[in-house]
């Protein structure tokens, strides 16, 4: 254990590198792919949960993941790889997938407690591709295992990277000692077809299987579920946490916030991350006429409209475009919503109310303008990166409902069109 | 009458300009507006229709708008200014819109059968501005009065541009030689709040009011509401259409098709238009597990999706994009509609099937990027503009469903952010 990124105790990780030739692409020749695996270092654990995305076409992996989660037999190690995402190919994608899980329970001796039923996969990468699932268990997945190490995450946060811009990884220590480590791969949409958010979370505490569960899907949804890079679920987008069960002492109310806590900030690091991303906007609605669902839709709604987010890429505090955005979705998806009573705040400072906009003088412009460009990310200079937001407050007015929601989003650039424009190959 | 854009019978129309200075931002000086009237030269008429935005915070003369349709009077004119759209402004925008009105109405001397309540206003432009109604009363309206004509709907289309490319003008005579003429301004977006659609259709048929009306809600649903630029809908969005009653031998049904034709070619040329788009996207969407309504939605979900909007600008055949798109609309908001019979094309060429990609070779995608390519618009060669489209085709399969939309929608651009990042004065 070292510091901040130091493992939970029962935990090792180890990557390798290796190359395939795509059959859909072999013009590209060689190309590199990397797996990453996740062990519980003291034998299998029951207590593990997971959430995956609700797109309708989902990767393999995903499949093959529900499968376990429904079977509620026990994990003794994850397997991810990047490069290829195993999503929607033309051969048996859940067939190579299991392939993959095989070689891990070969090489960790597993086979005679469940074997590949207790290794749980993820892919990342081009979809429509088949996963080169012959060579990730001969070359890449031993080479993994020979490289397991239990000291730091860091490792195992940087060989799941696409092209984030930094590894992402956040930690606690509870009171008790036991540890929560979070790691993430983001989703930056540099990569065409790489739209994939995975996280997993390891801890050495014991909390049992429903109970972690319960929070995972609950913490979900104001972290994972409330950002939005690209406006949708990717095909293969994963969240697992693992418990090694070293601390049975552990308060359940101080785990989940702790929890809580990792997963907000991997979200907003993943919204941070996307390449091409200037700004993170974080939208808080409250008040809301209608559930906690809705008013997350209503914020990502506000942070993937096109006009607004290329207004804030350029610090244009363009209050008639936010509440543009706020009047369209109400109109058509929440009708009978009272809207009469609501505030919009841009930096703290209100800018709509009484269905009209408060008078901006020139001051007041350049006021909420430097707010805009005093949260934006300058790529050649801000390093360790800053944690700001464009903060935007929608409150429907007390009374009026009792939904909220906090949504994170990213701006729009002419970096990202440029990158997000190019031709695959 | 005068070819293509001769008015219909019974029609005239005048436009002038003038200055103002604005209150909320007297340092930018004088800026000019432009005022447009469209007059029924024989009197006034019952038989006018109307639809507008579902914002739900529409600006004044959408309120004003509303209140003349919910009263059932007559028409003896329309007006409409650029500049400001006289939405959520700290003044009475409603008290200003009516001031503008009447002064239509003493210009046309309408004093004596309605007045002000049979002129009906319309306005697009910067959004929280206060109208300047004293100068467009006291200056631009008498001069638009001076300047009524009766032959081209071409100076109307060019007055109400905005930063529009081109000015939208479709027309068709009918068999009895009835004439439909319709006007547009799009939603360019380049210049910041002006998302403003708005459109006015002149006919000299003689269509009973209600029916009218029935005719043009049917109708923008499959033409003005089934396309997307910035994927809002403005707080000033109006389509209009009123009948000056030459011709009572009218086929309903030729004028009904003639005026689909009309409305879906000037949405058409709304999405061209845009500053910044390179292509159209036509998305056809058929045998979908919901209503027409729901179908539109994925249509709209499709095109506004900035991933995919990229692929399409680089002339990319990213069909990863495609699918995840959809999946994720249909995770999202149908989660128990059937997906396994879905196929996707592009150009023609199915790309997507029994839950997988189609294998595609180089051949293919070579063939993919040139449909795309040969839809796209280049500034500086294509005048007068093709009319061609990127088709994108996603078909549920027979038996699965009979929701069925066509959408268009504009891919993204690094021109469309700048424009758009742009600080507004």
């Amino acid at each position: 254990m070292e510091g901040a990124s130091g493992l939970p105790k029962g935990f090792a990780t180890g990557t390798a590198s290796g190359t395939f030739v795509s059959v859909e692409a072999p013009k590209l020749g060689k190309l590199p792919i990397k797996g990453t695996i996740i062990q519980l270092t003291n034998g299998p654990t029951n207590n593990w949960a997971a959430v995956y995305t609700s797109n309708r076409f989902p990767g393999a992996p995903v499949i093959v993941g529900r499968k376990r989660l429904a079977a509620g037999g026990p994990l003794n190690a994850l397997v991810i790889n990047n490069k290829v995402s195993n999503v929607c190919s033309g051969g048996d994608g859940v067939a190579d997938s299991e392939l993959v899980c095989e070689s891990v329970a070969r090489a960790l001796n597993l086979n005679e407690g469940g074997g590949a039923s207790t290794v749980l996969p993820s892919s990342t990468g081009v979809i429509g591709w088949r996963l080169p699932a012959k060579e990730l268990a001969s070359d890449v997945v031993p080479k993994a295992v020979e490289n397991l190490d239990d000291t730091s995450g860091l490792d195992a946060a940087t060989a799941i990277m696409t092209t984030d811009r930094w590894p992402k990884l956040r930690s606690k220590t509870l009171k008790n000692g036991a540890r929560i480590v979070g790691i993430a791969k983001g989703a930056g949409m540099i990569e065409p077809n790489m739209a994939t958010m995975l996280s997993y979370i390891m801890t050495d505490a014991t909390i049992p299987k429903a109970r972690m569960q319960q929070m995972l899907s609950s913490i979900a949804n104001v972290s994972y579920n409330s950002m939005s890079v690209d406006g949708d679920e990717s095909t293969s987008d994963t969240v697992v946490i693992v418990g090694s069960n070293h601390f049975d002492d552990t308060d359940e109310t101080e785990f989940e916030e702790a929890l809580t806590e990792i997963c907000k900030g991997l979200a907003a690091d993943i919204v941070r991350n996307g390449e091409g991303t200037g700004h993170v906007m974080r939208v808080e609605i409250s008040n809301f006429p209608g559930s906690n669902l809705e008013a997350r839709r209503l914020g990502r709604h506000i942070v993937n409209g096109p006009l607004f987010k290329c207004a804030v890429s350029g610090n244009d505090p363009n209050t008639g475009r936010l509440a543009g955005s706020v009047g369209a979705y109400m109109g058509q998806y929440n009708k009978d919503g009272a809207v009469e009573k609501m505030t919009l705040s841009l930096g703290g400072r209100t800018i709509f109310k009484d269905g009209k906009f408060v008078l901006e003088g020139d001051d007041v412009e350049r006021e909420l303008s430097e707010h805009m460009a005093g949260a934006q990310y300058d790529e050649h200079s801000d390093y360790p990166p800053h944690q700001k937001f464009v903060e935007i407050g929608v409150d429907f007015g007390s009374g009026t409902g009792s939904g909220a929601a906090t949504v994170l989003g990213s701006d729009l650039t002419g970096e990202y069109v440029v990158v997000n424009a190019d031709y695959r190959s």
